[in-house]
């Protein structure tokens, strides 16, 4: 941590400062500038609150210099993580690893349909929502425990893992025995009730960025999860608010190197949000598995037409075949199984 | 509701959608234009999901003609809603209600030095926070229970009713019994599973805008609690996330009057969040007393440089007492009581 | 300028830094932390470009202390700077200063009308555009030197000085002769060539602050101006860019006590543009003063209806003067003329 | 264009607004729904002004129907255009073009050395800045006239055509004679002066998208371009503001897909800028190509440490090398010459 005090600070107050510092267990080196006095905190700056130090008359401005995660930084864990799923393998090095299924579960025969078709082109896991979250208060919002029924027999029908949203920390015991992949949508991302408990939890945590979050708060999040002792947390980038309008979000494709240098966790990209339009899921598949994703999470319904929710952004099931023949070419080309 | 067809549509196409909607029940009006061929719906369009109506080929947008909130609208319910709470009663038109007291619950003397000071200088409402919402796990996270009895014994040395967050469903049933206001955070302003079980509750609720919440957002979110049963809902501007960094958040005041010509509900501003600076607060809330907010939500703290969190934001008590003659001078000149 | 190495570099590879450092006549202080090494650089650190250091595979991150901007800011020039334009003194020091008129000059009659009109009503200076930035080429551009020409009538016959936008930099020297404050739009902030001739001229420049400008990008702007040793800049915000789209653009009211802690220049606000709909100029202005702004720039019109351009957000002449007796009102209660 | 009327309007004032339009020499279509009365607008909407509607009081909103883009909308030119420039064609259908060379010209023998090497590693243009756009008026602004000369030397040496920077209109007549595509930065996208006189200009122009700017924007700006009669325009998006304070700015791959769509014109991307950290710039590649980009524009410096800009963001040759030859395997896997 490093302090600036104000140009023309005297020496009696910077000391006020040195010794606030010193009495709290740390060592301060002094930087004698020509307008600025900056002092060099050395120690366990974790102590020390940011925010306090400001509140000193003559200190300018306080920089920290390390960063605030610690289990999700690479700097502490350089391998990539990787997460097991079943007979699935999360991470880039194990392969491209593809999640596809409905926005929504409505019916059997729709998730019958569905997770046959996607297994039959290469999804690995099987996603549907059964809670849903909506701006709405009068819009469809999922079918609940019903929903997680049709999950699992369509699971026990395939094979695929299944990958649901959780919502409130009261579901997180169901979830934990019945769901194979929990996600955390965008609006939860900052839940930290629900992330203390998803901490305690066995499963692997799919947890998405939220709307408006830095990458550095998602991976505070993150560090929630792993701080509560859950070490399988999958990230998922699925478009940020800006001022465009043409596409619901802004898909942030450099926020995959960038996570990738910060932290050694898994991150998948999710297409069918961030554009909100079902004709620009591929071309944004492209490049996520171009610039380093390690997977996709892709909406794909039978029957878009008459999909609960979110209809305009889902694959049917030939589109999505056809996806997937495409990357599986490219990922040849790159030395990348998928 | 306005369908927009692609230009060059043929007939039969633009009347499979014509015949898709007056199947929905609706009624159609068409707008043969030179390029584009527009449907005007008429009848109950919440019938109609505009993401299904995108999913036709020959479709190229949809437009919404209604808001899509109800019981939030100004427009079903032209007068001004104001909330009472004890002896306070939170709308202009009764005066100016400042809320005041520290970012969280730290200690009974805390409590009662901050809750007498600010009582003294006007405050019609206590706040204080015992469960925190905070970014980094490794942070203070509150008081939690504990807090709450602080809290209630400052409001029975003071008569002032109290305020606080929330963060978790599972806590509404203890909050409505100790509360006197619930505080929903920016962060969970669309935790549904929290605002579905607020409506149900008969304590009003301070709802603030999310970090990046459109207006109309956040006013479905207030529809949540609305339409669950509770129609005292208080909202709060508490700044925005933008590219700009000088301020942690840019505090939207024309978010005030908007949201007066939409909506009949109490807006208050939360001065201390938004910028994240004590020596911002007084011109912030003069400026949205000058905007014509309802209330502020202000942080006030005995010793700020000794806050558990947030102090850089605190006013101490003398700068809260010294702000507070100011705007009840700027009040006076406007007709308006503090 | 503090530069920090990544965790684990070698003392060899910290002491390249340091010579390179200490080769561009500057010192060095070692800060050995825990994880990170911390050198503070003392000297004329304008010399060290931070990207160059950056090319180091050893540093992490470089962090400058003092402020790129130095004749805008109050550090070097602590007395707040006011702007002479004939009769006005632009500085709330020594008032608060109306700038108003249309959107664009149309003919002579209207700005006859307009000019008479708001001075009357207690407007110091006129305003009107001569030329037009518009996001069409096929919207009305605006009577270029036909509007000029009634502009300076229109001063002739009020004795009001001036205001009007320039786009290009072959206009300088006539607008110098002719104009009284030159305007530079938020889309020509960073048109660098146009500011570097205005930097030499001797008109005071009213400097808009770009959609997407920080508060300190805005400085480094009116730096271009003050550098080239034009010392009259008057900074003007008008909303930015941001995610919300009730309001055209969010009128960002912090950046003003922002500014006047930064920098010795006059701010005003324009809460015309910034909101789009005349309505909310009212809220916004009385804001505006609150919040310490030195002035206003509103768009006021005979006719509103008929306007060229910007109709929507016009007040017409009886609304501008309503607005100009509460602001008078309430400036009385706060000891500042207007 | 659609026009709604607040609910409650009576027959005549709704007549008003019908009379109105009849007389611009307009047709109006009658939807009478149950809360709102919407008038679709038939004829040359063009003739309308959206903001004077807004101006009666009893209008609610005026939506638009039609884009406001004609020369540069796909629905009026639905083949895709392709620049020639020299050998180098623009456009997909062509082959993938790269366009590299330093951010800014420094001297013969860096601009030398540079060319050379791109050329060799397969660039088709070569780029380099003469005149720069700096935030501070205290850093370098480039070498003007002189590092044209030097640009001008390095394309009769490499044969390679050159790509360089417009900031003022006083400059297109040497430009035209001496550049072969003249680059506008995200800064003077809406420098409207300069955009009409580019627009007469008989040379490509390649036209960044601005920082804030809206997909619709940047597509109205090559408007003012194709309206003065200059055709050869080649978007390039570089990287909008938002939040995110990781990266320089967020590259917004989705508005390839976007423009595609919208557009019939060539759209390229730059990685360097967007990301400003050169070890971004090959994901960032690699995921331009992928999403469909025409091409790229790259910045490659003989020795970036001691580059005199942007030095952080450029890659060296051999860097660059390796790049080309990923993107040559990749382009081979999907049928793309580069």
């Amino acid at each position: 941590m490093v302090v600036i005090m104000k140009p023309g600070t005297k020496k009696e107050d910077v000391n006020s400062v040195v010794t606030y510092v010193k009495g709290m267990g740390l060592d301060v080196v002094l930087n004698q500038g020509i307008n600025y006095t900056v002092l060099g905190l050395i120690g366990d700056t974790g102590k020390i609150d940011p925010d306090k130090l400001m509140l000193n008359e003559h200190v300018d401005r306080v920089m920290r210099i390390a960063e605030p995660f610690k289990k999700a930084s690479r700097k502490f864990h350089p391998e990539n993580t990787v997460v097991k799923v079943g007979d699935a393998e999360i991470g880039r090095d194990k392969g491209f690893t593809v999640i596809a299924g409905p926005c929504s579960v409505e019916s059997e025969a729709q998730m019958t349909e569905v997770a046959n078709g996607v297994k039959k082109s290469g999804a690995k896991l099987l996603r549907g929502g059964a809670y849903k979250p909506r701006t709405s208060p009068y819009s469809f919002q999922g079918l609940a425990l019903e929903g997680l029924e049709i999950l699992k027999e369509a699971r026990e029908q395939t094979g695929l893992p299944i990958v649901t949203e959780i919502m409130s920390p009261a579901l997180v015991e169901r979830f934990e025995r019945d769901v194979d992949v929990i996600q955390v949508g965008a609006r939860n991302m900052q839940n930290f009730d629900l992330l203390k408990e998803l901490g305690k939890c066995s499963k692997p945590i799919l947890l998405k960025r939220g709307l408006s979050a830095t990458i550095e708060e998602w991976l505070m999040s993150a560090e929630y999860i792993l701080a509560g002792g859950n070490e399988n947390v999958i990230l998922c980038e699925r478009g940020i608010r800006t001022f465009e309008t043409y596409t619901r979000n802004t898909l942030d494709l450099s926020a995959i190197p960038a996570v990738k240098k910060l932290s050694h966790l898994p991150v998948i990209v999710d297409p069918s949000h961030s554009a909100g339009m079902s004709w620009m899921v591929e071309p944004l598949s492209l490049a996520a598995m171009a610039v380093g994703a390690d997977g996709l999470i892709i909406e794909v319904h039978n029957c878009p037409e008459k999909a609960l929710c979110d209809g305009a952004q889902s694959l049917n099931l030939a589109q999505f075949d056809s996806l997937m023949k495409k990357m599986t070419g490219m990922g040849r080309n790159i030395g990348l199984n998928i």
